[in-house]
């Protein structure tokens, strides 16, 4: 299946329209945060808030909202639960960083390790005993922000049984998949290369990345439709499509640790290789490569101290085998499929040509 | 106001009413886990349902379905939202256990521990990374449990905007409340005796473990009376009656991890002086000793070395000060007034009667 060429103007306006969704998405949170939780202390209070004052690019509001418009609705009404989808997403940031002992996330210190810092600077702590207080902090901070997600997306302007059926589903269906996920990731990367399935890679992307992004199309749609997302194909079809992007997206951003250019990307290249990462191009060149390669490969991957050249040479073996060719067609597959199902859902209208806008601009992206 | 004496009969009565919900609780449990999260990695499963194979004594079960059924209601229909309270004091169990770095609970390793344990046995974990993996797997397991509450809740047998309402109190009011206790609980045990206040002690025992019970008691009304919560004088009034029971019940706690009987009490006497745990009996005694005596407790408060002596050196000071007679009188005091609203607000049933037994039962307990 051929991918449509990417057209500027329309990148163009996908990028304005998330702009204004990232700028309408902030002002509600803030008004959100002043107005919540008085009797919090403010080390949790600010702990919680601190990812919500840094938001990242806010595609999930965007895509919840897009999905909404398009199937007919009011994206403006459903901005509570665009900005509920946005705190779901930011707590299980919060809760991942201390699984991963990430320090940095948009630029700013994780949530454990500002909290080891008042630790340190309120309590006078020890090293040790802040480090133990900024993880405290952090689990709190991300269990206050998982209610926080809830109660937003039950406020959301619908009738009752809908809100009711919308909570559930985050509540049943989501958050169990999503939290099946990071598990998933975090046995794949115990287990060794040889134990390691294609579909387990797949099935770690599609529960980790992909459920949250199905979340926020189906929702939108079903909003819109005034019909729970379970009843109504729309809603179906277009969490598949969002869910085929998320996938696609991974598996684009895997390609990109690998052999993008860092200044674009905002990582370090190389960074995926150092911490042994599963990924899908990585697994394939581990399957298909020569027994010298897989030595070679095995000696580097997952060794934080590895050089430039032991990189370089990593690159050469995925090349070699092919893998990075495998996993792009793997990812445009998606895509395309992506794209046949929202031409095939939704009439055409704007908020479907942004919604195409998206899918195009992870056609070949390089950050 | 002076407390009425206990009866035998009731206490009975109240015991075997207690171990039928314990038992309906459990095995509605049993089949929900059954039902639930096939895609979920075995070890998050059983690291997430392993408290709940081994259930307290669901006091918080028994109270929603008897101020339901005090209140009119159908405490068999409810059974699903007196499944999700006990669900969700499983979640603040398995992540505060993390926080406080216990090793056991209700005779089981807790989650972080058992969880290090399968990181051992299936990955063959050094120490280090095993504890690590342990502390994940409590984290998701927690977060897993919290999203399982609502979902119960949200299920329950009830008019679609009731179960929303009930779903909005839990994740907008209850949820902040109590991790809001939480941090208070991690902060005051950094703070020097002199900064706490007698305030803040209460603050922090009426959101740890005041503000569940009461969500308990206003849920079970709510659902008996068809109608919000907020808007009802009586879910309202029962909702302080349980938060009083907490707060007393939490002093005696105190009283009785200071001096009672440790084979009936089940836990170390002297451990809460041991961890320097900051309680309302404590507090009194430190504002109110000598300096000499002051300078003795401070030597011995937060030592995990200090010896039997020790222990009772403490006692002396606290009898001394009077502070277990002011802690104590303070506790019944709350249970008098809980028995108070209780009478004048539910007119005389059985299951009033069963709240009552409840009440009485902590009015000088020893265990």
């Amino acid at each position: 299946m051929a991918l449509p060429e990417q057209d500027a103007s329309s990148q163009q306006a996908f990028k304005a329209y998330m702009a204004q969704v990232a700028d309408q998405v902030a002002s509600f949170l803030c008004d959100d945060m002043a107005a919540r939780a008085k009797s919090v202390p403010e080390h949790l209070r600010d702990t919680a808030d601190s990812y919500l004052r840094q938001p990242g690019k806010c595609l999930r509001p965007a895509l919840l909202q897009l999905c909404c418009a398009a199937a007919g609705g009011d994206a403006q009404a459903v901005l509570p639960a665009a900005a509920a989808v946005e705190v779901y997403h930011t707590w299980t940031l919060v809760h991942d960083d201390i699984i991963d002992h990430d320090a940095f996330r948009r630029g700013q210190p994780t949530a454990h390790i500002s909290g080891a810092a008042l630790g340190r600077r309120r309590w006078r702590l020890s090293e040790a005993a802040a480090a133990d207080y900024g993880v405290s902090l952090a689990i709190l901070a991300g269990d206050l922000l998982q209610g926080r997600a809830l109660s937003l997306l039950a406020s959301v302007p619908a009738r009752p049984a809908l809100a009711l059926a919308l909570a559930r589903r985050m509540s049943d269906w989501l958050t169990p998949e999503l939290l099946a996920g990071e598990q998933l990731d975090v046995e794949l990367s115990h287990c060794s290369w040889e134990e390691i399935s294609e579909e387990s890679i797949m099935t770690m992307m599609r529960q980790k990345t992909g459920a949250l992004l199905a979340f926020c199309a189906t929702t939108g749609v079903a909003l819109a439709e005034d019909c729970p997302p379970q009843d109504s194909p729309v809603a179906q079809a277009m969490g598949r499509c969002a869910e085929l992007c998320g996938l696609a997206f991974q598996i684009q951003d895997d390609l990109l640790g690998l052999s993008g250019e860092e200044v674009s990307f905002g990582k370090p290249i190389g960074s995926d290789i150092r911490e042994g990462k599963r990924t899908m191009v990585m697994r394939h060149a581990m399957a298909y490569c020569s027994a010298a390669e897989r030595r070679l490969l095995t000696g580097i991957l997952g060794h934080a101290t590895a050089s430039a050249d032991d990189i370089a040479a990593v690159r050469e073996v995925v090349t070699r085998t092919g893998s990075d060719v495998y996993a792009r067609k793997c990812s445009e597959r998606f895509l395309a499929e992506a794209l046949q199902l929202l031409e095939s859902t939704l009439r055409p209208t704007p908020q479907r040509e942004l919604l195409r806008s998206w899918i195009m601009a992870m056609v070949r992206r390089n950050r």
